[in-house]
């Protein structure tokens, strides 16, 4: 039994391999091709697609599977037919293979450049929203890679017709069909083997909660592309303009707080706090957020409930907000370097001084002076695609775009060279 | 006994981390005059280095040290001064840190760059050869990181005195000492410590045999940049120039045979076997070359023994070399696909057609026309100083110089702006 699985999850992934041998050296007009070839299945294929996604909605209702969650794992004709037009954005952006990322002519003649290419084989290990299923098959064959999907169970039917769906699609546009598999059959121990294939796979993403991530980073010997957990900080400075406080930490907390991007935790300068907290926290307050207060913040703001410890390393994820007054910049940074995760922080100052020893200090893929946290995305950033915001240091740090799904290779043309 | 080795270990990895928030803000000319107190402080304390070199030299003798492994664990005045010498020219090179990498103006106003950054704390486990240990805090300090040195044991006194040296000298130059932590006198424990730190080193790099690399890349949970074997191929097509065959062929091979980067397999197209293999093995076995051949090999060129199946996937690091004769373009591009480590190819042709194809399918970190695979060098590539040669996809592939030990950061200036 474990023999066959082991025999058939190895095919699968020898598939990946030969079919990234092809996709590696696919013009992008051939790429291209098979990603409108995706968008057209996508839409044709609706009634087959949406069948299964009922079965799978059917049986998240029985086992009693939250309201947020079968909403998130819910295909409708609308969502299906935004989904297509994503992939023909996708088909819209550059093509970061072929890239040349540097190069010079050496004293001796020999031409050196650094260009992209693809990594070959991605893995990706995801939770219950089956538009993840599309949407990174359309990234990784752009991009020039094969992948192996593996789906959350929930979804298990939706996505075993997606991958259908465009298996057939990518045949019709005459690109191997091998370029996208899914391994959702296998369960668990599937995912477990997809996360030892060292040599077979070149890179594995995680997307979706904290906890899957944290499993595939601590479990996988495959390199691994973090796609982190945001508990977010703006900081408001002594010298903060009173409108720009206001805006910046309403929209960073309010305009989407299910996002990693939104604010968790809000700091302000002792000697700012009575000027600025009242009606920052008052317009929080109209949009329905709890604000989970030091003693301090009680002290100039008291519709608030008080913070314990735990709230500084609370990634809420919903309208609920931390807040602390610091002595002043230094007590800010530490608070900082204590419970960020490395991803985005915001300092709101008109002190440059102050700015630049933030922007310099804080250690996170992301800071910010005078912004909203929000606008740390792949889609704001101008790449076009995200394939998710990365915490760690290694590759990709921040929003990844298709470049970040590639490589480079170091291209020698010489004529006869020999070292001396 | 185990929780105060925890804790002295904590306490060298938070000492590291503490100096690397210091070192990442500080200036070049403050990096710089570090490293020239360094490469003073070698030359001045050799009498110190070379008594404890003595004792590390005279335990090897007595346990059988092989005379390979003494040669290398050996340190001399004129060693000390070259590695003093090698310090020097890190200051000389360009520092990577706060380089804009990328960057650009959104529609909203808002200033987007992407900067490098030191990764933080750099982990660095290697074997017998004392001058890592002078060239990887040389080369983690100038490109701002923290670093935790894991020597061999056979080293251990070289070493002990060596980071010694170097913490006084980062001291006198009035930088913090705890930028350069040795954890030798904690053992194997101690490695598989670093080895499963992740959140506390931000990156580890194995430098050594294939056996240490191997082993950290599969213990670890912190990111590491893999510096990999090599079994390097050449492939001489049917209408290479005979001249260029010979001189590639053999500076590949016989210039420099221990290192990752040298020639271990010859492959020839058929048509070409009894134009070029005659030449080409004969000067190889002038130099005392011994040819591990295959059958239609030995057919043209009987002085060499007959291959076998182990031979193709042997990194001699020796005056040895496998040689087969390949069907075609076909079996050639077969063969380095099973075989490979991805390190070096080069193909010696005429034909711009089939050099493409070679350079296109070729799944390696550095691929060459016509020049000799010794070129794999980040000296030769001008880096100035080189860190390893990666084989993996993520991060770095190829030579890495100091760049290769940043990460970056996007810093976003803005002027109140919020996401609509």
């Amino acid at each position: 039994m474990v023999d066959t699985l082991i025999l058939t999850l190895t095919d699968k992934l020898a598939a990946a391999r030969e079919a990234a041998r092809v996709l590696a050296t696919a013009t992008t007009a051939q790429k291209n091709q098979a990603l409108r070839s995706i968008a057209d299945a996508v839409v044709n294929n609706a009634p087959r697609i949406l069948a299964a996604n009922q079965q799978d909605l059917a049986r998240g209702r029985e086992s009693g599977m939250a309201a947020g969650l079968q909403d998130r794992l819910r295909l409708d004709e609308e969502r299906l037919a935004s989904l297509s037009a994503a992939v023909l954005e996708i088909v819209a952006l550059p093509d970061p293979i072929g890239d040349v990322v540097r190069g010079s002519s050496l004293e001796n003649g020999l031409k050196l450049t650094q260009v992209r290419v693809p990594f070959g084989v991605v893995g990706a290990i995801y939770e219950a929203r089956p538009n993840v299923t599309i949407d990174i098959a359309a990234l990784t064959l752009k991009s020039g890679n094969a992948v192996v999907l593996r789906g959350g169970s929930a979804a298990e039917n939706t996505n075993m017709v997606l991958v259908e769906v465009i298996r057939s699609a990518l045949d019709a546009a005459g690109m191997p069909a091998g370029a996208v598999q899914t391994i959702d059959e296998f369960g668990r121990e599937g995912a477990q083997q997809l996360m030892r294939a060292r040599g077979f796979v070149d890179v594995l993403i995680p997307r979706g909660s904290a906890d899957l991530i944290n499993t595939v980073v601590a479990e996988s010997t495959v390199p691994v592309i973090e796609t982190g957990a945001g508990v977010v900080h703006v900081y408001l400075d002594e010298s903060a303009d009173l409108e720009q406080a206001v805006e910046i930490v309403h929209n960073s907390k309010v305009q989407r707080p299910s996002v990693c991007n939104a604010l968790e935790t809000l700091l302000v300068h002792e000697s700012a706090a009575a000027r600025l907290l009242p009606p920052v926290l008052a317009r929080l307050r109209e949009s329905g957020v709890t604000i989970h207060a030091d003693q301090r913040t009680l002290a100039v703001f008291s519709d608030a409930i008080p913070a314990t410890d735990d709230d500084w390393a609370t990634e809420y994820m919903s309208l609920d907000l931390a807040v602390r007054v610091v002595d002043d910049l230094d007590e800010a940074l530490e608070h900082i370097r204590q419970y960020s995760t490395h991803h985005t922080e915001s300092i709101v100052t008109n002190d440059i001084a102050r700015a630049e020893r933030f922007l310099a200090e804080v250690d996170s893929a992301v800071v910010m002076v005078n912004a909203s946290t929000r606008f740390t995305d792949g889609g704001e950033f101008g790449f076009g695609a995200e394939v998710g915001i990365s915490t760690q240091k290694l590759h990709a740090r921040g929003p990844m775009g298709l470049s970040e799904l590639t490589s480079t290779k170091w291209v020698v043309r010489g004529s006869g060279q020999v070292r001396g």
